[in-house]
Formats: structure tokens, C-alpha cells, sequence
């Protein structure tokens, strides 16, 4: 089968590989949709990161070559030993996160602490290819109202459930979202899901505008227009933001996530800051404000699936810029995702059958 | 009466004013002790912040000059109409936060959050003075098993309580504290007295290592010996801290709460840092680790009064470093507190009586 395999930084190449069998405890499934999610764009430009390349994974043994891919839909074709929970024919889609389950951090629950923390796409082949293996914990069945496109989509939004949680937001919470790339928009649904009374956007490409308000928000501002501070204030009697999720990355978006947020509000930080920064703590300190950082899930799967069937959540087609073959997924999705272009994108998605 | 008075930055005088007389559900304090707290340095230091100088505070029209202090203990000695809860006698302390009980915040139970918060010893006068008035909603009895001096506590003792609330503190947490000053002690005591399995305090002035190791913590680690990281790993069989409290200030403190708190960790960030700093967010982020600013109190002040009472948290007289005339407040007390003495001390109490 076709699969694009990640050997290490700058290096992915598309290759002819043997179909995967499932073992005992795993499902074969047939990709339908997979994601390309930063994380990939970074393992490509700045790795390897998660992909082992000098020694095996002490999980699952795996090391580079390891076929990429995470955010995935697809269908049961074939089970290995003692699966009884599924059967062939089931859409479903994976959590790719595979924790050791032995770690003081699994034992607590926090799986994504897990030290020992392997992924589908990370430390075992993944669904840049045609077919997938998944042990049996991490597959969860798609309901007739999630199609397989909405289906590639439970992964980050699994992330942006998890961001609400670990935000604590309360019900009828007036929320920022600092970024309306894919994930500020999937947790601008989440909060609005979760009930928060209101989300104000932040985010000046036009085109993420109009998507912002198209799947939502109750107010879509550009930060290089006006007084960010004070635009948020006249939308909330005065107040402020009581919850901020920074979904942008940069520096400067914390200080925007600081301004709009109100006293004894949380910042939620969602976007990967990869450079220190200069912060003021004190503007924290003065107003009892947080910073909590949200990485991933536990297991907000189950969550994610139910406000994609409800439609509460919408992605298909709205979300989806994109849709490339996986001989393609290199040059026009990877590679894409880091040209001058990238911002004009939303969420590129792969798929062996077109 | 004496009363040691704020007109404004490095402005305080010792006056003869009159008694005050309580008005209704007020009562009249003979002060006991009361100690000078790190904000009433920095009045004094860069004032004026809290003390409103140019236009009468809005909730109690006052301005200064204002009588300081708001940690204290005294007894009742007389009282205003409509009293019912006290009796001349009654040994007290008093919460000094006087919020207004109408802003979103007040009706969020936020008062700390107040909009127009004002306090004792801030916006109305305090117990640098023979006597004090009080709003009855602010005062607590005083158990017989807490000393007047300890009573005078009870206030720092009451935010650092909040602190623990704020971190969301779980049972059996391994918790490093950062910086053995009064409100690092108090902190350790707090956390373990709220169900810390172990506190580890990093400290390098030698006599407040050995003020923390008899308050109970245990251990008490330099930072400029060894390497913090390893060592608060190889106490907590190498997950570090799951809970930091930074009571030290600087952003070099921050920089070592960092390092010593584990995955999915909380920094409590009690010390105020005045300048902005530059920090590695990408290590909080990769870890989901957050930080958590923590100020004043809403109401602490029945378990704090509990904690000094049934001896979880001791103060008196380990913690005190000096006692002192009102007369001599500001030369033995907030001067001695600037000066290159100033770690050397604990906490400094006053007194009106000596």
C-alpha cells in the first residue's frame, strides 16, 4: 500500500509498503480522512520531535521510518484476536495518544502526562496510507450524523475540549479566542458547546473573519483596528473576558490574551509559544489572573464526537480548505502548509481514495 | 490617640488624633498588636498605591491622611447601635478588604475582585493607633488557644490559605515552596496543614532555613547548592513538585518554580513581581503546566483562625523578630524593613501598649 513516511526533519518520502495486520486487541481500518495538523507541518520543518529516529520507542519499539498522521477517520475491514467491542464495517475514527498505563501520571488519569507517552502517527504508523492498525482502546465509533470528513476532525477538537476543561469555564462565561485558525475555531464551538454566553474572536485575516462569525461568534474583532482593551470592555458591561483561550502562538497574542481578559479571569493556552517572552506578571498578580496550558486529551473523544453529531460543532465543509490525494499529501498539504499560502488555509485533509 | 499616619510616598507621621467613635454596626478596638505587612513597605517605599491621596475613596470617603496597619488583634471596648454579635471583651481580629457587595464581582462572591475595594489601614484607618473602629462584618473572634500576637497573623496567615484554595491543592500533593520570608512560611504551613504529603522550601539565608525547618518542612533545600531540579526529583522519586507556591518575588523565583514543578503541575504565584520578566512558556506548555496568581483573601479568615488555633500553624513567637512601640513604627519597623537588615527579619509586630 501507499504510505508517506516521516524519516526524520525534511525528510517524508511516499512509499510502497505492505498492508498492516491487525494483532490481538487491534482493528485494521481503511483510512477515509486524515488531517494534517501543525504538529506535522513542525515534525517536517523543525524534527524529528515525536518521531524516535535514534533509538525505539520503549512503548511501542517503533523507530523512523514511521508513516505520519494522526487526525483520522475511517472503517473496520478487519480485527485481530479477541476484539469484541467492534466489527468490520464500523466508521469510526482513533485517539492516537497510547499512554503506559503503569506511570505515577496514568495512574492519576493524566494520560497525557504519561511518560512513557507513544502516539498513532508518532510512534507507530499512522493514516497517511491507505490502511491503519489501532488497538482496541483508542478506536471509538462515528454515529450516521458525523461524516467521515467531520470524523478526521474529533482529534484537535478532542484538544479543544480538553482546553475548555482544563479552563474550568463556568456556564455563561464571556469568552476570547485570541486566532481563528482551525484551532481557535473548533474552540470557539467548544466553549459556546460548553456554555459560554458569548465568544469574541480575535483575528485580522478576512477570511478567518468571515469563518469566525459564519460557524458562531458572537463578535469577530480585528486587533490592528481600535483598542483591543477597550473593545472587549464595551462588549461585557465593562468586564472583560472572565476565560481567554490563546489558539495564535505568539508572544504578542498572550499580551492580547492579558488585555481582554477580565479580573480573576483565565488565559487558556492552547497555541505552542516556542520562544521565552517577556511578560508582565504583575498585570496578573494586580487582577488574580491565570495561565493554564492545555495540551491534547485525556479522553475528550466521546465529548468531541457527541458536539459533531448534535451539530453543535461544524467543520464539514466550512473548516476544510483543502482535500489532497496521499501521493500529493507531501507537496500540496506538508509543504503547502509552510509557503507564503499557509494562512489562507484552514484544514487541509488527506485521503488515500481520491 | 497616637496613630502613625500616611499622607503619601515616604511620608509618615506620628500624630495625636482623636479617638474614633464607632458608628452603627461598628465596634471600637483597643489595639493589641499589629504587624507591618510587606504592602505597608512598599506604600512608604513608592506610595501612594492603596492610600488614596488626591480624591476621597469611593466607598468610604476617605483620604489621606489615613491611620495604617491591617494586621491585627485587640479587644472590644465599646460598641455602636445595632451590635448584636460582640461584647465589649471579646477578643478579635479583623478582615480589613471592605468590598462594595454590588459589582459583578462582589455578586460572584470575588470580593477580593471588588471594583471598589477598599480596606483598613488602606481607605479607612487602621491599627497603627491606640484604638481602631471596625464594620461588624469584618470582625472574628479569637479563640482562647490564639495568643494576640498570633491573632495579629491571622491576616497574612488568611492568604496564604486562599493560596492553597487557589491552586486547588490536592490530598497527599508533594509541594515546594519558594522563599522562607513570612509569607513563605505561612504557605508551608498552610499546605500542609490543607493535606501537603511533603513541603520542600528552597531558602539561602541561613537563619530562615532554620525558621522553616522548625516550622515543619520537610526539607529545606539552597538553591545555590547543587541543582534544584535533581534535587527535588530525587526527593519525589523523580516527578518533582505537583504544586509550586512562589513567595519570593523576583523572576529568577518564577524561573526555579519552573524547575522544580512536575508535569501538569500548578505555580501558585503569591510573591508580587514588579517587573515584567522574560519566561520559557514553551516549558509550561509542554509539561501543561500553569500558573495561578493568588491575592489577599475572600474569606479565609475562620480557617486561618482554625489553624492557628488548633496548632497546625505556629507563629508566636518564631515568627517574630521584633516588637515595637507605635511611637517607633516607622524608624524600628517599616524604615528597619528598607533597610539592608530587612532579611534578617521575620515579621515585626507593634504595638500601642509597650
Amino acid at each position: 500500500m501507499k504510505a508517506l513516511r516521516f524519516y526524520g526533519g525534511k525528510d517524508i518520502r511516499l512509499e510502497d509498503i505492505p498492508e498492516p495486520a491487525p494483532g490481538p486487541k487491534q482493528v485494521k481500518i481503511k483510512v477515509k480522512w486524515c488531517g494534517i495538523c501543525g504538529s506535522d507541518v513542525h515534525e517536517y520543518l523543525a524534527g524529528p520531535i515525536l518521531i524516535p529516529v535514534k533509538r525505539p520507542h520503549p512503548l511501542t519499539g517503533r523507530q523512523a521510518p514511521i508513516t505520519g498522521g494522526h487526525e483520522f477517520s475511517g472503517e473496520i475491514v478487519a480485527m485481530g484476536d479477541n476484539v469484541a467491542q467492534f466489527k468490520v464495517g464500523d466508521r469510526v475514527t482513533v485517539r492516537p495518544t497510547m499512554p503506559c498505563y503503569q506511570c505515577y501520571y496514568c495512574k492519576k488519569g493524566q494520560h497525557i502526562q504519561c511518560e512513557m507517552l507513544g502516539s498513532i502517527g508518532g510512534a507507530a504508523d499512522g493514516a497517511f496510507a491507505d490502511y491503519v492498525v489501532a488497538p482496541v482502546d483508542n478506536v471509538y465509533k462515528l454515529p450516521d450524523s458525523v461524516s467521515y470528513e467531520a470524523g478526521s476532525f474529533v482529534e484537535p477538537l478532542a484538544c479543544c475540549v480538553h482546553a475548555v476543561k482544563r479552563g474550568r469555564m463556568e456556564p455563561g462565561a464571556a469568552v476570547a479566542v485570541i486566532g481563528a485558525g482551525p484551532i481557535g475555531l473548533l474552540t470557539m464551538q467548544s466553549a459556546l458547546a460548553c456554555g459560554a454566553s458569548d465568544v469574541f474572536i480575535f483575528e485580522f485575516l478576512p477570511e478567518r473573519m468571515r469563518l469566525a462569525k459564519e460557524l458562531g461568534a458572537t463578535e469577530v474583532i480585528n486587533p490592528k483596528e481600535g483598542n483591543p482593551g477597550k473593545i472587549i470592555a464595551s462588549l461585557t458591561s465593562g468586564r472583560r473576558a472572565d476565560m481567554v483561550f490563546e489558539c495564535a502562538g505568539p508572544g504578542e497574542a498572550l499580551l492580547l490574551a492579558d488585555t481582554v481578559c477580565g479580573r480573576g479571569g483565565t488565559i487558556v493556552e492552547v497555541g505552542l509559544m516556542t520562544e521565552p517572552f517577556k511578560f508582565p506578571f504583575s498585570n496578573l498578580f494586580l487582577r488574580e489572573k491565570s495561565i493554564i496550558t492545555s495540551q491534547g486529551y485525556v479522553d475528550e473523544f466521546p465529548a468531541a464526537i457527541a458536539f459533531l453529531g448534535n451539530g453543535k460543532v461544524k467543520c464539514d465543509p466550512m473548516m476544510i480548505s483543502s482535500k489532497v490525494k496521499v501521493e500529493d499529501a507531501l507537496e500540496k498539504g506538508i509543504k503547502e502548509l509552510t509557503s507564503e499560502r499557509k494562512l489562507q488555509h484552514c484544514k487541509i485533509l488527506v485521503s488515500p481514495e481520491l
